[in-house]
């Protein structure tokens, strides 16, 4: 379904590499500053890399059956009023991307309510099935959402994105990210259950009976990504995965935010193995489930502020972190050019 | 010689606590960002809080004579080089403060050579003596370069600076910085010293006899903060020292950089009990002796990017964190401005 995904070039890491050590610094002094310079330069098989242009946020909305059988502490209805809160632009995801330089695209991939025209072009249906107990999609409808995703990406890297973020909205959407981490590692769902918005012991006690008996069903289809998004993900994290994937065909860096993003890329990395060296992650979240999911993509986070919000939040957050690692390669002294004497 | 430095304030505190809880977004999901939020809204006595107009970098420069004695991987020319190469807009810090938004002054403190004429106003000396064997001031030294640093946070704040970071330069600077902080926190020498700018075995050796040298003389006078900057500090890391406590004292914030200003901070924490409530901490660094700082002034650094350099560098890579979490107060729709059902 995918094609074969190249990995960044190697010889614009070669070059990103010997530059930090002819910049006006003692060698390796800026850290994982150095590090993420280096990969900006191998993403875009240049050095200097440029510094981006425009960085772009996509934020996934859908509802989840299962917010039905008590595992949030919000009422599903939350999600399209957030969707008209990011349209006008007054969530958390809308002022951290635009102190950051980033611009915010929202799309309704599922949501159980009318949205706007111009969000909804790629539903797929209202609200995912209850994956306790159903299919999350039809076999039709799960084409239709990595159809969507890949699309998506498409768009945006046409459009000259840069860099691109994968944002979740979603009332429930952590338990299906719970059930696919567990899936895809072989965790326990007392391992991946999480306080997702902030839930009471009760609602923790439904979530992970919920996590128990979806874990079940996804078991049994984990070695298929395609089949596995159709039973477990619902439509946004099956678009999410998918312009994961498509991204890093399209050689477009991308900056991985919380589970949900993380969940979607572990799913990515197995219709498009190799995808995840197109990624950083942003930060570490306080969902026990990201914490093993950013382990098995070996990623290691910018970022580790206790962020738990999703939206994409987390990643935009780390953003201006890239950024800034990106301007150091392209606008440092090197000490020929400054005339300062070197260890 | 300072004044009482009032704590910041408590009511725009409360206030900016609850407008958290207003927000789009389940309460305490930003996590460490509502916090940081919070802290610049008390810091300015409003909620919600006036984004950044003027951030500003003031890099202390100056030269050690404890570096003529092999404790540093580099030359001690180099500091004047790098005066010049922040003047051309060359350095990390530079680069970095572009990107987020702060603008950078230097001033050459005890810099061994002369330097740009707008930039030696405050000088107090060529080099600062050799706190092995000798005091690095006189006692009239140390008093003009306290005196600097007051006058140059008086001078930051009155232009309209709004939020201050102290950087630091000077080629074997992190041998003071370390004796610094075992004075003040009662550590032994093997436990502060560290690789600096990436110094080898026999270096490093060298640099812990001259902190264990220096040590004994500072420990004399270490209940006094003025006669501990005579002694220990350099020129430069005392006018730090007194731009924190200055910075504090005229209710401007301030982000820490690392083991550098994290010593001139333990000092001006002395000079000026309370002023750590207008500070916070940028980034941990890979110096020893900057763990030991950062516990004892009771700061949790927000980045752990392995970071070195010094020069503000890590502070300013900070900076766009700091200033989101004030965004996220100033700009994000509350649940009932838009609608959004709470839990």
């Amino acid at each position: 379904m995918f094609p074969y995904v190249s990995p960044p070039d190697e010889s614009a890491k070669r070059d990103a590499l010997a530059r930090q050590d002819r910049l006006t610094k003692p060698a390796g002094s800026l850290g994982r500053l150095e590090e993420l310079g280096v990969w900006v330069a191998s993403c875009q098989g240049q050095c200097p890399p440029k510094p981006f242009e425009r960085p772009r946020v996509v934020v996934f909305a859908g509802d989840h059956g299962v917010a039905a059988h008590g595992v949030s502490a919000y009422p599903a209805e939350v999600t399209a009023q957030m969707v008209a809160n990011f349209l006008n632009g007054g969530a958390a995801v809308n002022v951290l991307a635009a102190t950051a330089g980033a611009t915010v695209r929202v799309v309704d991939m599922s949501v159980g309510a009318d949205t706007a025209d111009d969000v909804s072009k790629f539903k797929v249906r209202q609200g995912s099935g209850s994956i306790d107990r159903e299919d999350a999609l039809t076999a039709e409808e799960v084409r239709a959402a990595v159809e969507a995703g890949r699309a998506i990406a498409d768009q945006e890297v046409d459009e000259g994105a840069d860099l691109l973020i994968a944002g979740d909205m979603g009332i429930g959407n952590t338990t299906p990210a719970a059930v696919l981490v567990a899936a895809l590692t072989g965790a326990e769902p007392v391992a991946v259950v999480g306080r997702g918005t902030g839930i009471d012991d009760q609602t923790w006690m439904r979530k992970t009976a919920a996590i128990r008996d979806a874990l079940r069903r996804a078991r049994k289809v984990s070695a298929d990504p395609v089949a596995l998004l159709q039973t477990t993900a619902g439509a946004d994290i099956a678009a999410m995965a998918a312009f994961l994937a498509q991204a890093a065909i399209r050689k477009t860096p991308v900056i991985l935010d919380g589970v949900v993003s993380g969940a979607a890329a572990l799913v990515a990395e197995e219709l498009a193995p190799g995808a995840r060296l197109w990624w950083v992650a942003g930060h570490q979240s306080t969902e026990p489930a990201h914490k093993l999911t950013l382990e098995q993509l070996g990623l290691e986070p910018i970022l580790n502020m206790q962020m738990r919000l999703g939206e994409g939040s987390g990643a935009v957050t780390a953003l201006p972190i890239v950024a800034a690692a990106t301007r150091i390669l392209a606008d440092m002294a090197t000490f020929e050019s400054a005339g300062v004497a070197e260890s």
